[in-house]
């Protein structure tokens, strides 16, 4: 429980914690010549007012102000639930009726339009994240429309990077995070058999992650379990379905831990059966140049360094592959359990900090077979990154 | 196992099947005046083409012409996921390199604005999901912009309308996932207990639900299990924490059972105790209003008759509550469940047809409690709908 919490919500921070982001988030919009920022990506409103719950299929925002207190505003219904998760008081938590739910007539960014007139803020530069999830094209030509005066300024992703540094009790929930993937991946290990459905596995993985660990439930992660086989695995984001795992074959689980919303990933791939060379010389390439990138991943490198490290070893390996191998981690809804700034790759030179969290995700995707071997881990003050997963880093056999 | 499978991929549907959709679409495009459709709604692009995986968190489309065969359009690392899972050829299987991936410097619908325009198609009416899922406004401008000589149609749930109406094998494909929430909800009444951490309770639901049935695996929901309790349950969205569940309060479980994409939800409320008599109440109003909704809902009458029928029973017993109870299900991929077009209200007046598929779902959010007690419902060629689920609709209490 956080020591933020009185009557009210359960919060996971302390409302500090919160004032901080707030103040973080103004100084980029202040950078950024923006007045007023509208964030709809639930990762950011949550993160901003630990606002928790399934309602993004619908519209829904926080609206951040220089001065003041932000808004939430969503469907009348979901108001229910902000009362119940955020730190703000009642009276900044506005909803719209539900006959603009899936309506042809009305829209809810008019209704936004019109609450943002009402603040007085009908002339403002207006940050909207023209990229981020849920921000449809029709809610910004809304928004745009109702408001000729304002002016709009694209805030992609602002929100996202005020994200990257996490505070001690991020990082401690993402601990629990990877205590709960360890356990979820011994799980898989323990029963994976050929002849076994794939389904049922699946069943026993989220069965592992929702029931945590001692002290710390499990939550829902982000993205569901993807464990592709065979030739099926030469494709990164397959789910599952009812076929049995077959001998002769490596799997590979790409899968999360997730604890009040932050989440560790970390895939590791089995093999069913004697595995042929090349897969036996991948695990030895991905195993060395995860320990070259993670020794790279050091405050005060870029985020290019860890994959050039990385991608150094492979090529001594004689394996080629390019593109991303990596991205920043934490506090995440659906669909995704990046944060959708850095990316571990040869181009991105941005900096390495005390505190930002990445899941090194080198996935090898060939033609006919795939194999992953992940680790999330942590930049601290000095020397290499901390893996915050403990779980041997190798192939994973069964005869 | 699909009878249009061959050497390719294990569709879902025939090939037949899928042809038939394509007809569909295209005479709904031709009313609409569009020559060249761009489907980005992931519940679309698997209906229309098969396609299976979690990788909507990028950007990706299928794009339907009114001559030849659909585009498959994503992230090249997803090309493999494509060619495992759609029907089309591989020559119509079109990636985008990953320097676009979350990137400042490259959009993917520059690259889809190109690939268009060597189509041939740069000066066509383009239909686009202005307000569907994943269909961003940073998306939107870069398409109109790479497409100067083209004119732009809001073709939001176009396609979501021609999913209206399921087949024989879209029907057993619902019944398969109705028989696995029903197991979910028996499990659900054999396990809760006062003192149950709510999450451990979940990971029961999460296992029953990929267990699924004889000859049916579970596929993922498109929404995690909401249970919210108590106050909690005012709010329809809340999903669990580790807290544990308290006597003397209701719980609702609003869940769905999936097989191959297809859901079946339904919610029923447990109360540990002795229920007080306003819970009571709204259990003998739900369920009479449930039988009068469902006697409603018969083809030739409108989705509002089954809205005003419930309200009216409603209203008998003394409650009063309003907006929309229902919604079309099927095929579909987070953050929702819904088919996003008719709402089960009182202003919606599309007439209902046989083979049509409602989540029936009039929850009752009070101040301090919640109760939801829904079925999943199929419009027969006569007489009232079928429920999907047979499950006993009551208010469960464990005393």
């Amino acid at each position: 429980m956080a020591d933020g919490a009185g009557d009210g919500p359960q919060l996971p921070f302390t409302t500090d914690e919160y004032a901080d982001r707030l103040d973080r988030v103004r100084t980029a919009m202040a950078a950024a010549g923006i007045d007023l920022l509208v964030a709809t990506d639930p990762s950011n409103m949550a993160w901003l007012t630990g606002y928790d719950g399934w309602s993004f299929y619908v519209h829904q925002a926080v609206v951040v102000p220089m001065d003041g207190l932000p808004l939430w505003w969503g469907r009348m219904m979901d108001t229910h639930g902000a009362k119940l998760t955020v730190h703000l008081p009642h009276d900044r938590i506005v909803g719209y009726s539900d006959d603009h739910v899936q309506s042809t007539e009305r829209h809810p960014h008019q209704h936004l339009a019109a609450l943002l007139g009402d603040h007085g803020w009908a002339d403002a530069r207006i940050g909207v994240e023209l990229d981020n999830y849920y921000y449809t094209a029709a809610a910004h030509q809304h928004l745009v429309t109702g408001l000729p005066d304002a002016t709009f300024v694209d805030a992609t992703a602002l929100v996202n990077w005020e994200r990257a540094v996490k505070s001690e009790r991020e990082i401690s929930y993402m601990r629990c995070a990877a205590r709960i993937v360890e356990r979820m991946h011994r799980r898989i290990v323990e029963l994976i058999e050929p002849g076994m459905p794939k389904n049922e596995l699946v069943a026993e993985i989220l069965h592992t992650s929702a029931m945590g660990v001692e002290g710390a439930g499990g939550d829902y992660p982000a993205i569901v379990p993807l464990l592709p086989s065979g030739a099926d695995a030469s494709a990164p984001h397959l789910t599952w379905d009812d076929r049995p795992f077959a001998s002769g074959e490596a799997t590979f689980f790409e899968i999360a831990g997730c604890h009040r919303r932050y989440h560790a990933p970390l895939s590791r791939t089995v093999f069913l059966g004697d595995p042929p060379p090349e897969i036996l010389r991948a695990e030895v390439a991905v195993v060395d140049g995860l320990d070259a990138g993670i020794d790279a991943a050091r405050a005060g490198n870029r985020a290019c360094d860890i994959a050039n490290a990385f991608y150094g070893v492979l090529e001594e390996h004689g394996i080629e592959r390019s593109g991303r191998c990596g991205y920043p981690i934490g506090l995440s809804y659906p669909p995704d359990w990046g944060e959708r700034t850095m990316s571990i790759r040869p181009s991105d030179t941005s900096m390495l900090e005390p505190g930002m969290t990445f899941h090194f995700m080198p996935g090898l995707w060939m033609s006919d077979w795939g194999f992953e071997l992940t680790e999330s881990i942590l930049i601290r003050d000095e020397g290499p990154a901390e893996p915050l997963a403990d779980h041997p880093r190798q192939l994973f056999v069964k005869r």
